[in-house]
């Protein structure tokens, strides 16, 4: 207790600093929210400004000496506690990120996020224009960023394991590699038998669904599944994405099309899983560096629980289909469950990752995944990427991009942030969603028949009570094992396909 | 020009640091219009301890000792540069802004703004519940605060001057309580011989108008008057208010009341008044402290431009009437125009200073800033403020408030912010309309056959050239001197009602 009183002075200083440093990311946040929403386009040139201000200020008030001094005398006290103690996580949690920030000076910070923007902007026009030639230069520049940026990690086993530990903290290439190598082999058999068979058919997704009843619809679903509208909102934007101010307040923007009835429920639903692990976050974490999912690939694997274990299960629409049906009975009143259900697992070769099937998704992100390694280690230029991208959607998907746009140009993340580290999150995802909805149905059964009821209450309280509340107290390794008493593994979601899709297409 | 080039790695560190400023500052205020729109409830908690703490952060980062020494390191720049440069300007405005703000300690601040955050929520309790001792003990902190403030400009001549020269620089309460009491002697007898006639009947105001036509007509009128939507939006808020994040985005937020035709239209153009001059400052201020407002009254003297010498004219109404009929067949299309005209501009003694007419409006912020002297001087106890409330509105309107909730507790500025410095804005923002308008009207008489056919552009070019563009390069004396020729007086307003009512009322 002699550790506890002479370092209480010092912990209630970090407190106050991390609230500090939180709340102008927090800011930053809304502004980013904004700007996806109701920003009118005057406001942009400023707002870019704007949130690197304050992701600049943030990192300086992070990375002060401060902080360091204050970890290390906060030392003794963090090993006095038991690892599982919230105080002993924040200070742990906190080192971690302090020792990763720290070795980045704000000048590149500074460098970098300009040079984003700039990149950014030029896809934005180089992508209708199909123009890679146009955003070649831009992207070798990335790719330099990239490197640099893991340099200032010397010692890593390959190129790529600082940009993976930005976002799935613990993994390495080497690892996921292996994991993704496994996981095609799995794979590929599956999609040839199923896209030997004739495609299902989804027209009844492709009518006119009126935007008011569609929004409605998805409302009162995320909120019988648990979502909170007094801690959070749902809005309308381009790209659906979560953010999270505090955990009383974690919104959802999603996307909206008429003709189709999948884009705004499967992006509300996604979406909404992302932002139960913020609501569900425990009440003592606000506003401290635990307040965040345990990692990218984590909160994926929320998302896609929701979206496809959930989302699209037989279960699911034998209980919401006939709510669905009132909401619109011109346009499926006629159309069977069974056709329905069909329809939105429907398994095609296709070109757009966000537009893919849960089973060949997977295959649209290990391409880029490893064609993000081969940039990184040099084995592939920047200027014979798109051909690298056309033969690989051949050779592993068998379709071919009949331009850029829809090829190497199709996703944001390259042409707005570093090259690697942004992709592998997806699939570990996927593979960590079927991993804990196995462990939530076997730790409790009765999820399964509540679940019938149209009652999800038993199984959204078993994710916040085993991986909500628990924000990124331990580390994504120790979370899955804490959960499933396993690593990443693949077999619980290639069973789950094969038991899936194997009862879909007689296979 | 040897100054100027040693001075220049200063000027330019001066605008980096004021642009990161002002940045903060705008996320500060893009988090306050949040708050005041969209924001779930949840959110509350947080919200108000991440703008805090922006505001803290910019105010510590403005009153470095590096900002002070950049200013002295730049005088003699700034004094071999004619006064009106822009660069000279920006200086100087940043100067004074330096001088006024490094006296306030940041702990203060801090202090302060943790007590107007609970005496807000004190209020907010209080005032449905017409409990005036529950925010007493607050309201006499706010004013040991208010003097606490005002001390720290030691040698004023009266203690309110610190308090008002925060948001009318360059005013003093003598200036101001002499102004004020040649205005009330003035108004008295214009309201007593108004009020001695029947009232107006405003009953076409009150019937149901549906929110959907009300927002339409307003959005097509504000824009016909020059609020450029591509750079701000029109959202619905319980307090309308407007908000500024950038010479790109101004945007305001109103009020709609569907049994009240008044509201939401006279809200509208009123903040659309605040708008324009927002998004009229020239290009080349964005993002330095030259991108304000010159004071206060100056801004209010542009929401009421727009609001009443514009908005409740019977040339403005010549034009529009009978669109606002195209909108509401059935409410309005049996009201004559001169039916109409008199219902917007009836005159009445009443309790509420947002629900005054022009006539009577000032007599209510006049009260206000009678007792907030007294209790500055110390010659009014808090204890005491409701029944001196009551006995002002009983000898200045005749009418006496039945309650403290819409007495003494009515208007939230008290009870979030200093006492002493928020309401003489509003009169003098009066006085300054009509000085404006009567100079434009001067200036270009053309302006008046514009108007007739609905076209505003003329007036709003003139002010933007006379006004806007200079954001607050002038102090509001400077201003209002170079435009008007003149001193801020009380004869163009005293003229325009006598003239305006003496028409109505037959005086």
């Amino acid at each position: 207790m002699q550790t506890l009183a002479k370092t209480e002075p010092q912990l209630a200083d970090l407190k106050s600093r991390l609230t500090e440093i939180h709340d102008i990311n927090a800011a930053a946040s809304v502004l980013h929210w904004d700007q996806a929403t109701y920003m009118p386009p005057g406001g942009a040139a400023a707002r870019g400004r704007q949130i690197a201000t304050l992701h600049q200020i943030a990192h300086e008030k992070f990375t002060s000496s401060a902080i360091g001094q204050l970890l290390e005398d906060l030392r003794p006290y963090e090993e006095s506690l038991p690892y599982d103690n919230s105080e002993a996580s924040l200070i742990r949690v906190t080192r971690r990120d302090y020792d990763l920030n720290v070795r980045i000076p704000s000048d590149f910070m500074a460098k970098f996020s300009n040079h984003c923007a700039a990149c950014y902007n030029a896809w934005a026009k180089a992508r209708p224009e199909n123009n890679f030639a146009a955003v070649q230069p831009y992207l070798e520049k990335t790719l330099q960023f990239s490197r640099e940026y893991a340099n200032f990690f010397p010692g890593y086993e390959h190129i790529a394991d600082p940009l993976i530990a930005r976002t799935d903290y613990g993994m390495k290439a080497a690892t996921v590699r292996s994991l993704f190598a496994e996981l095609r082999q799995q794979l590929v058999p599956i999609v040839e038998k199923i896209t030997s068979q004739p495609p299902a058919d989804d027209a009844c997704l492709q009518q006119h669904f009126p935007e008011t009843q569609q929004l409605a619809f998805c409302h009162q679903v995320i909120e019988k599944l648990g979502y909170d509208f007094g801690r959070g909102r749902k809005d309308k934007t381009p790209h659906p994405f979560t953010t999270f101010f505090g955990i009383g307040d974690v919104r959802i923007a999603i996307r909206v099309n008429e003709n189709d009835l999948a884009e705004a429920f499967f992006s509300t639903i996604h979406e909404m899983g992302h932002a139960l692990y913020g609501q569900g976050i425990h009440p003592a974490f606000e506003a401290t560096l635990l307040a965040n999912g345990a990692s990218t690939g984590v909160h994926e694997s929320q998302s896609r629980l929701w979206e496809n274990l959930v989302g699209r299960s037989r279960q699911f629409w034998t209980h919401f289909y006939p709510q669905l049906q009132t909401f619109f009975p011109s346009q499926l009143g006629n159309v069977s469950l069974e056709t329905f259900y069909r329809a939105i697992n429907k398994v095609q070769r296709s070109l757009i990752r966000t537009d893919a099937d849960e089973v060949t998704y997977n295959l649209h992100v290990m391409i880029r995944f490893d064609l993000e390694l081969q940039l990184l280690e040099g084995t592939l230029a920047v200027r014979d990427l798109p051909e690298a991208w056309n033969e690989r959607y051949r050779s592993d998907l068998g379709v071919v991009p009949s331009s850029d746009s829809e090829g190497v140009m199709q996703d944001v993340h390259w042409y707005s942030d570093t090259i690697g580290g942004l992709f592998q999150g997806y699939t570990l995802g996927n593979l960590m969603s079927a991993q804990f909805y196995q462990a939530a149905l076997k730790a409790q059964p009765e999820i399964s028949a509540k679940i019938n009821n149209g009652d999800y209450t038993m199984l959204h309280n078993w994710l916040k009570e085993h991986i909500y509340q628990h924000g990124c107290k331990w580390t994504p390794t120790e979370l899955i094992d804490r959960v499933t008493g396993s690593d990443v593994t693949i077999s619980p979601f290639i069973s789950y396909i094969q038991q899936k899709y194997g009862e879909l297409y007689s296979l």
